[in-house]
């Protein structure tokens, strides 16, 4: 048995997010499906994450193992290319030590969220920035997104629907910068709750328009209350844009 | 009567070009039901030129006449862009000289085409360039663009479907520039014969992969004949990108 990994980029406008779901199109199924074809048999693929429908990757760690894949790994993303849809590229793929787990592996990952702060849409936007054309404040926009690096129990910023042992994670880095009206939002942590990279943009969104104070934000955390911190920011902004390994080099 | 100019960015991947068509989804048909709403009366647009099927635009100017319109110019894009679908946004309107037209008024125009050159496609440029995998010569196509540049007969790049008075153009710039995997071929003329801008590419394209010389394009010039030169490039990777007027300073 041989254990591979793969790194993709993806679209996910037309999709039912990564995981796979019954009488729905998600990347996993995609995956499932192109990989099987090329190893003979059903073959299981674990995601790093399960990102949201709507919700975008630059960056997407998977893995697989098989003893039958028919291709040497060097020229998997070209064959499983010519099998997916053009909004899911396979960049990269190589074969990893058999424990090698997609996300049990992981040791952090990036999102970067993607907001268009300009009066007028862009065309060729639709789909992949949260379009914002009121004045938004940076300043206490990274002031807050400060407010959330460290360790904390990040109760209060997560949507409830994945039993996970403990809401304590660590964010290394937030920053937020600005170019041609596209703020960029970059977060990396150890791990992220259910909908908390959202629920981070939201209550960020929420100091860019003077809604709250970034000196808000340790109550917020402190109150493990979702209804004090700000909204769930729409999907269609947020990317997987990178994630860690300790046991195999793989991104 | 008044006349108004408006500048506006689409993708084209949806529609069956800019000009007005029986049957089928334009930039103009839909421009016209919109400024229609606003004038409460049938008003026709001018569009700067006919871009074909799936070709975008980042600066693309059109004017009408009316003297009914029931919103100021400045709030001409907000208002638009309520009644437009969001692959299609004005970005600027004023007021111009009842003899401005966009295509009349026009003297010069700008065209940017795209070309991935990567191993891999990119799901986010799916319809949106052309993905070339194989090694291009950048400098012998950046030599090609330079013997396109001057006043020449442009016969041999254009194709028939359009009567045109003469088929001599002159080409102001033709730059070529790579970044990050994209080269961007730019070129500004007086006006463009039907598809002379893909047709360009297209033989461009045969520098790069040593199929002719820059060298060779003088007599594909001087012979006039369209099957000598390169093939017509795919529209998706080409976008007009800018317009300059004498008469009124609307770009």
């Amino acid at each position: 048995m041989s254990n591979y990994a793969i790194q993709l980029k993806y679209d996910g406008t037309a999709y039912h997010g990564f995981q796979r779901q019954l009488n729905a199109v998600t990347i996993q199924g995609l995956l499932e499906a192109a990989i099987s074809t090329l190893t003979g048999a059903d073959t299981a693929v674990i995601g790093c994450g399960r990102t949201d429908s709507g919700v975008h990757a630059l960056d997407y760690t998977a893995n697989f193992r098989s003893d039958t894949l028919s291709v040497p790994p060097d020229r998997l993303p070209l064959a499983l290319n010519a099998l997916l849809p053009a909004d899911v590229v396979v960049f990269a793929a190589r074969e990893v030590p058999l424990d090698f787990h997609a996300v049990f592996s992981c040791v952090s990952k990036e999102y970067t969220y993607k907001i268009l702060n300009t009066q007028h849409a862009d065309p060729f936007l639709v789909n992949r920035v949260w379009h914002i054309p009121r004045t938004l404040n940076i300043g206490a926009m990274r002031d807050a997104a400060a407010e959330f690096t460290g360790t904390h129990d990040f109760a209060a910023l997560r949507c409830v629907g994945t039993d996970v042992k403990t809401t304590v994670r660590t964010v290394y880095t937030f920053d937020i910068s600005e170019n041609n009206g596209i703020i960029e939002c970059k977060v990396s942590a150890d791990g992220f709750l259910y909908k908390m990279a959202r629920s981070f943009i939201g209550t960020i969104y929420y100091a860019g328009i003077g809604k709250i104070s970034p000196g808000d934000i340790a109550s917020i955390l402190q109150s493990r209350k979702r209804s004090l911190a700000g909204p769930t920011a729409p999907p269609q902004g947020l990317y997987l844009t990178g994630t860690s390994y300790q046991i195999a080099d793989v991104s």
